[in-house]
């Protein structure tokens, strides 16, 4: 099995719905972890908990400007993920065009034969 | 809050190491449950929990051919997922795009301003 910790902290820290919901509304703009506790109906110290969670895994960066810390999605930090997925569903893809190949080849193959069968009976 | 049950069970899914390790093999090829179970060293049964995990969420597709169930990744699957990090990536990207813009023309008016005081005190 390959060590890909870093995805592995991005899928944990994505299937979790309200830390979903927060990296939706952070990619709408900056935002303070008091101004997104209001919507989303929990408590400040909840909120700070799900934006460490996203820190840490790299797809939250946040910056302390006077005594306001504003937090903002860093979209590099979807790169390793996403990079995960495209090789995954391209060979996936590929396999599909092999089989679909195959069948096509096969397809042909047993045509040419009932057209051989056809004229010999003729 | 918006519903990604789509998503959400993709995320699941996938945030388990030995159902990502499945679905990076399964991209190789297809395989069987008990072809599967082999590398991984888990049961035969804790194989087939994981690959309805997988179905379920339409990351894997299988198919019964005799006796044997045969699996396969269905890259149409990852879709909603890859859909869904695009936008947010993109919309951060956009972000950072206005942010260094800002910061850019704040810097031109800046050196401006001094250039002009230069010439006033010359």
């Amino acid at each position: 099995m390959l060590n890909h910790s870093g995805i592995d902290g991005c899928l944990r820290a994505l299937a979790e719905p309200t830390r979903r919901a927060i990296v939706e509304r952070l990619s709408q703009g900056p935002a303070s972890a008091s101004a997104l506790a209001a919507p989303f109906k929990i408590t400040l110290a909840a909120v700070v908990q799900h934006l460490q969670v996203l820190e840490e895994c790299g797809l939250v960066r946040s910056e302390k400007v006077g005594r306001v810390r504003t937090c903002r999605v860093e979209p590099a930090g979807f790169a390793p993920l996403a990079n995960w997925i495209a090789v995954r569903r391209g060979l996936a893809e590929r396999q599909l065009d092999r089989l679909a190949a195959v069948l096509d080849q096969e397809n042909l193959v047993a045509a040419s034969k009932r057209r051989s069968q056809r004229k010999r009976k003729q």
